[in-house]
């Protein structure tokens, strides 16, 4: 397999991206191609001391930022890291393209240059959600499209049970939609909707799920439109954050309790580790004609490595093919 | 003033309210007319030992329950608890109506009873949010519109934010919008559509907030559709209770843990009571004319008392005379 890596996309490029390629080339006999500021890149591995053959490098003069409209950059910056890396991914020259970069100009550059898959409207992003003392669940969009219609919530359920159960080995998973309550006739037009669309499908539909239950483990797949899913992974997100900052203070308030922080200190670093995505890989893009992982922009060397080990599956497995199968025979009508 | 009380709402009705309203009377010297069945009521009373004249008892032989339709219930069920509180609060009998009943019973009630303030669409109900080491932020809409226009969103901001001065006392609040993104130009129709409404308005408007930020204290006034902020409400819930199961199996890992959570036993209580919701009070249901709060269904004899005792300035300071005035003079466009 050959992997494609954006050397030049997060804030911590090319030097995580490189430390990452080296590490995952000692676990793993595929090739890596690095795109981006060859020179910058180069130095980076001379640095790092890496001596293999397994990691090359293509030379990309540009970078697409965050500030810029991503359309405009995908069609303008032709020679930018993420535009050489998906044409590469779409002409057969690697099988997977991982980025730290823009997820404007990843979204883009998908449905430009790779297309989307045929039945799907909608590319969307997949997260895995960390469930505290559990396995994580998938969540379904993330944030490429704040406004939805019932059949893209269909879409989302299909391409994220699909990698759930090829990539994160969930046999059979469970999908949920996100609902203001767990009855069939509760939600908005888009909810209710989709409901239906969901319990007339093939998948393992669940019914409604709500937020209270997400860390209990609810289900495995959880779908919803991007605005809403953006709110849920920040507000975990931020929820995690603060109490652990809670946490912290309180155990330094005296000698006492720092004595009872001290005898502690294993528990609170698993606890500090269940907020943890470094270990299950990037985000998919899914929908798209090609297998595209995006990063955290804050990605370091660890989460590079854990993000490319995690895209062999996603490759091996053939998502994309049993995505196209799977709309193809149980469709997903178009008119809706 | 004259407190009038659903004797038979919530789950643990009417023992905990009827202990509830004893226990506000020891602080307070305002009247307190329990609503319900008159005979449970009564030897409730007795059982607690009131010997006092402050609290009275009205018979209503009815109750409005979760399961059924709330506006058919509101329209058939003339003698229940919550449609003879809300006409005596309609008819001055009464200042202010405080309920652990059924939400969609006092949604309707207050529509159908009270009415809509002039100038405001659709009442909503706003919840204490509460954040983690620090003051809580009261939500606008917690669910009674799960699809909002802009401008409803602009209403709830305004109704937010005088309850928060009037109520809660907090100076000049800080209005908040949740959205995808801080940037103005982020988000759906809807919410670029209120943030253009909110920046026009006469509010302490700080522009879009995103859930991240929501436990940093960003505003005090988070400004929402119903939908979104079922999502939030439940998350940040859901999302408490998990953190402190896990940290509650954590340290009965081992002996060492156990005995380093003994002695952290105080911070352990502090953190658990930053997830108490009682301490704030009912959820007022904003913008009819009349003063309503929704206790939790969950609520013992501790969170009515709260609740009864953040009814003083809701009706003190005019919350709802507050609401009309402003709306009167600074509008709230009636096409939009």
């Amino acid at each position: 397999m050959r992997i494609i890596l954006d050397g030049m996309g997060g804030d911590n490029a090319p030097g995580a991206i490189v430390e990452g390629a080296i590490e995952a080339s000692k676990e793993i006999g595929d090739e890596i191609i690095i795109i981006g500021n060859e020179d910058l890149i180069k130095k980076s591995l001379k640095k790092l001391g890496y001596g293999g053959n397994r990691i090359t490098v293509v030379n990309a003069a540009e970078v697409i930022t965050n500030d810029e409209s991503p359309v405009r950059a995908v069609r303008r910056k032709k020679d930018s890291s993420i535009v050489v890396g998906m044409n590469m991914l779409k002409n057969g020259e690697g099988d997977v393209f991982i980025s730290a970069g823009s997820t404007g100009g990843l979204l883009a550059g998908g449905l430009f240059i790779l297309g989307r898959i045929e039945g799907i409207d909608r590319p969307a992003i997949g997260a895995v959600y960390p469930v505290i003392g559990s396995k994580p669940s998938l969540l379904v969009d993330t944030g490429a499209n704040a406004e939805c219609k019932p059949k893209n919530l269909l879409d989302f359920g299909i391409m994220g049970s699909i990698y759930m159960e090829k990539v994160l080995g969930r046999r059979n998973p469970r999908v949920g939609l996100v609902n203001n309550g767990t009855e069939a006739h509760k939600g908005t037009t888009l909810t209710k909707e989709a409901y239906s669309l969901l319990s007339g499908s093939k998948l393992n539909f669940i019914g409604n799920v709500e937020t209270r239950d997400l860390q209990d483990s609810v289900c495995d797949v959880i779908v919803t439109d991007g605005f809403t899913g953006n709110i849920i992974v920040k507000l975990t997100e931020g929820m995690g954050l603060m109490v652990l900052r809670e946490l912290k203070s309180r155990f330094l308030e005296n000698i006492k309790s720092k004595l009872g922080a001290l005898l502690l200190k294993n528990q609170l670093k698993e606890i500090k580790k269940e907020f943890d995505y470094i270990e299950y890989g990037g985000a998919p893009i899914l929908g798209v004609k090609g297998a595209v992982l995006k990063m955290h922009g804050s990605s370091n060397g660890r989460a590079v490595k854990q993000t490319i080990l995690k895209a062999l599956p996603y490759v091996e497995e053939n998502v994309i093919g049993t995505i196209e199968k799977f709309v193809r025979e149980y469709g997903s009508d178009d008119d809706k």
